[in-house]
């Protein structure tokens, strides 16, 4: 029997154990996509207890909680920070099997040095032990602690980026922080504030909005003031990939019936958002940027949480969806207009692996090594079947080497040991590949792997300077 | 090697074994969900020969009689009894990796004490071994050798459930036996048998019909008698999830044209059956039950066998269906009302485990620890393969330590097993993490959650008294 | 750690070890789909170096170029065949996990002598030694190297099979060469050359067309014809699988437009293909044939790519869409004529498994063993986890010692090693399966089972002499 999440944690064979600790457990993390707050690195963001850097804003825990049978009030209500660690702790003893599991201990090893096990019992002495720690800890220090390279932050078009100027300028952190262009409210026409949001957009462009012309105009602005300021990647939220081909005066016409508030057709919903999504693509292009899609999440469905608790509480899921045609039809809509950038694919739901990345397989080429990548498992795929199941859909139908591997995708600053986690799982995988004779016992290509799969391919790929 | 089927069956490590062995083994069965007739546990049914007990009406064991091209003669033909028994023997030898090749081995081993692999060879000996051990069991004797603490039967709506009455008030089983309520017939306004279904509603409950709030109430009438009879729980089993919004004005209407059997849309169905769930919903709310909802089955698709045979003949699939929008629309609009019950979900469709889970996770809570349930791998699934899924998509995404575990959805009393089988694979898979340093080797912790997920969490999910 | 691919490369055990070596390994071939020219049979194609036979036209290997950034000059442009030799050489270094890893040292191995890893290293010194090798071999030397008793080839009924008749009157190969018929063209309407194409099959059948009925009896002279050739089994690429009843006079409606080159709605694509897919299976099942369903693929993604490069390029993928209705009717509406032939079913989407095989469950029986078949895993599926779930999904809801077994659906005379990858993925998974004690160490029923599933099954099934 292996201890209880040791040093050789998922690791199975000598190989594994060994590329692991030679090769990727020293590397730098280079964090591509994740929610962390740049205002709250500005700040060095510090915390008072454990509750508050672990589970204030974190709704994979809330989700745990709830499952277990906790009353909203040590979740996200007014009971005491200590009460809602120990409910957590309860919740958690019963997660067995679930990363959080996994992911709470590496993060009480890592980062307060506590080796014992998370339970009702040891509740209250860890809960001493991690704020006496907490004390020296803060945002900057547990993003130095963590060794990440990069940040990429996730933002919006029209945010003037402020705090990423003044971390950039005061020079003092080693990690780079940049911004990532999110503009998913200017590609939901449905919303209801969407109106106000493009008037915002307007303002921060400078650009009257009527026509699609001018939103186009706006985002190219705004595309250019990101790459001002660092950014090399954008983001797209899609619960679906929308294709509806239509004429400049059919995507107008839309446009003034959504800045009037007036509901939509799923069609014309499509016809705008399909527009826009080529022309960013061929602005990604221009500027040399990646673009991420990621599909298939279904959001806030318990209507009576989301109004008390508003978005992003732990009240989403996963999406049944087809992709293939509209996919298929978008990427090409792309590419034939020759502006087709490096994209990363994903979908929440696990099923579409193979799809989506087949798809992706028939754009790959024009001497980008990896130009289309099935992203890392996202969100609830980030445990370990759902990871090696993404790295095996991969390796099966792809160039695993060429893989840009983890991102954290996360709003705190403790995330960073999923890297480790993906790592460990990663070099389990192509270890055991090795002992059973799958692939050679090569030491120079599976360093070569190894370091591109967890750190390499993805400097290379964003092309960003450290 | 493992010899065949031995006491470590399906256990590989040493604490797989020792969890199975010291808690699952010998807990009571706590059968929530089966097909069995309470008409044959009341007259204590017994069997001349292992035919009519183990292949009678067993759907599961004719597919696979008729995948190695037996004649239907000797499947549910006028074949003998012994003829039958050897061309399964014949068909089982071939069905390597299939959970029937082990649920007969377990059942011949556990009811009848043969140990001998059951072959074309070996048929004749077995044969005369288990008719010999026949004459000695029937209905209540399977059920007492199989330490059965509670059955739940599928009963309709219309059922006056004298059966469970009078083996109530007989009062000699030990084991419980309660009525579960299954609506489907009047739900599915599209059968021709349903305005024949809707009287006998009607003289049931006492209730004329003609609107909507008359089948409601008549509904109501009929959970309030299942209810004074023991039962805690319903069943639904839908083709897919519906989702149709509408006025008691258009349900109304829809119900009108179908008590004349006049034809209906999709949406016309659809919207009758969302009204019914909602209310039905509620209803299992205000009288404390769960709600189960079987989903994405394909019946019948075999026009030709089914005209020959009738339903439940074996001709039955796994349908493809997107499952989320409607799911996340009628759990809320049943949130909304804050009568969500209780509520375990299946699909058939074993890709949609993850959909069907996370979505269901965003309506547990209010105290109820494990309210939403993803139910055991059911028909299709409920092999090594599919119940080791199941179990990690509940792990993965939820919280496997509430799990409420096995259920045999059966009609014969041999199928008691099936729960010996969930428990090893069960037992198997934690014992597995524990030994990889998953999961600390924590042995209160670990009783815990295997005598929870076996038996206790049931019990108490269900709060029936035992 | 087991050595690099040596002999008992994907056997894990004993058992399967065993299994493999004492049964599988010598069987002949029975390749009953396959793509490659009976025109390069006949002339017993030579190659003048390695690039020849190993990357011209075999698209799975341009894709895992093209994903590396390789420049398309060096896969199907004018780079030397030396300079695309090295630049596969340098890709397949990458693709750890990928089934081309495997087949590629397979057939280095098998057809050249060669045991070094191939690597960018190591290329230049493998080039020389194939290429030496290479002036040895030809088309028919390669065939009769793999033990290959029956070749299947893929083709059009306008097709007139002199290939194969000079194969057969020539003598001369010890291998059975017939052909399939892939009545692909006369099935879709919609294609701009279909016009012409039913031209076509109207001069070869000496059958004037105007009406759906003159289309049927042009195919059934032609399937007649391939009968007389040696044809025994049909094959049909569908995108999913249509189902939209239609008189006859809807259906000559459909094919009149379709001959005036006018563009038609889905519904009636769908009518036309469902009368005759309903048609031919009536046609096959009258020949004694067996008919291949190929559904869900998405075809010439990259319109660049295919303006450039054709069809076949390595520019296909993997669709999503719902299998079961349609199927389920399809197959149904062929039953209820008493039509239904042998029928093997292959998705493209591995999601589909369990639907496919379970629907066709329904449909097994008439006294012929295995009558349904799940298709082997088939195209981006044919590595190692396609492979295994294939195999797994027959066992868990079928009778996998009835299971016809592998095929190479290859244009290349290199492929035939797939078939040895197949036989030890099956012998290390039922090797695997007895040492844990889930089906008896029976030898005799394990050497059925594998000299089965391996060969025998596929000769038995498709009843051609050999």
């Amino acid at each position: 029997m292996q201890s209880f999440m040791n040093d050789d944690f998922l690791l199975k064979t000598d190989t594994a154990k060994h590329l692991f600790h030679t090769y990727a457990e020293s590397l730098p993390i280079f964090d591509y996509h994740c929610h962390i707050s740049p205002e709250e690195i500005w700040e060095d963001k510090s915390f008072e207890n454990i509750t508050q850097v672990w589970l204030y804003g974190d709704h994979y825990k809330w989700r745990i909680m709830r499952a277990v049978g906790i009353d909203e009030k040590y979740i996200t209500g007014d009971g005491s920070d200590y009460d809602k660690f120990l409910a957590y702790a309860k919740a958690l003893s019963l997660a067995i099997g679930n990363p959080l599991y996994h992911w709470s201990h590496l993060e009480l090893k890592h980062y307060f040095g506590i080796t014992e096990t998370l339970s009702e019992k040891t509740a209250p002495m860890i809960w001493e032990k991690a704020n006496a720690v907490i004390k020296t800890l803060s945002a900057r220090k547990l993003i130095e602690m963590s060794n990440v390279a990069l940040i990429a932050t996730t933002d919006d078009p029209v945010d003037d980026l402020h705090f990423h100027q003044m971390i950039r300028e005061q020079g003092a952190m080693k990690t780079k922080v940049v911004p990532a262009f999110r503009p998913d409210k200017a590609l939901e026409p449905t919303r209801a504030d969407f109106p106000a949001y493009i008037e915002q957009l307007s303002k921060v462009s400078g650009i009257s909005i009527q026509t699609i012309d001018d939103v186009k105009a706006a985002l190219h602005a705004r595309i250019a003031y990101f790459h001002e300021k660092g950014s090399r990647l954008s983001d797209h939220g899609l619960d679906y990939i929308p294709f509806a081909k239509a004429t400049d005066a059919e995507v107008n016409a839309v446009l003034a019936k959504a800045l009037l508030g007036q509901p939509l057709t799923d069609l014309e919903r499509d016809q705008y958002r399909t527009a826009l999504l080529i022309f960013l693509a061929g602005e990604y292009y221009d500027f040399g940027w990646v673009q991420q899609w990621h599909v298939a999440a279904i959001r806030n469905n318990n209507v009576a949480l989301f109004k008390k608790l508003g978005a992003d509480v732990g009240n989403d899921a996963i999406m049944d969806v087809h992709l293939a045609k509209n996919q298929a039809a978008l990427m090409n809509a792309c590419s034939e207009r020759g502006k087709l950038p490096k994209t990363i694919l994903y979908s929440l739901n696990p099923n579409d692996n193979y799809t989506l990345f087949t798809i992706g397989g028939c754009f790959q080429g024009e001497g980008i090594p990896g130009k289309i990548q099935l992203g890392s498992a996202w969100w609830f795929n980030d445990h370990i079947d759902g990871m090696e199941q993404q790295m095996r859909a991969y390796a099966n139908v792809g160039v695993l080497g060429e893989f840009i591997g983890m991102l954290t995708d996360s709003r705190s600053f403790l995330s960073y040991f999923r890297h480790e986690y993906f790592r460990r799982i990663f070099c389990n995988l192509i270890g055991q590949w090795v002992e059973d004779g799958l692939y050679p016992n090569d030491e120079e290509m599976l360093k070569k792997i190894v370091e591109g799969v967890c750190y390499y391919n993805a400097v290379n790929y964003f092309g960003m300077e450290l």
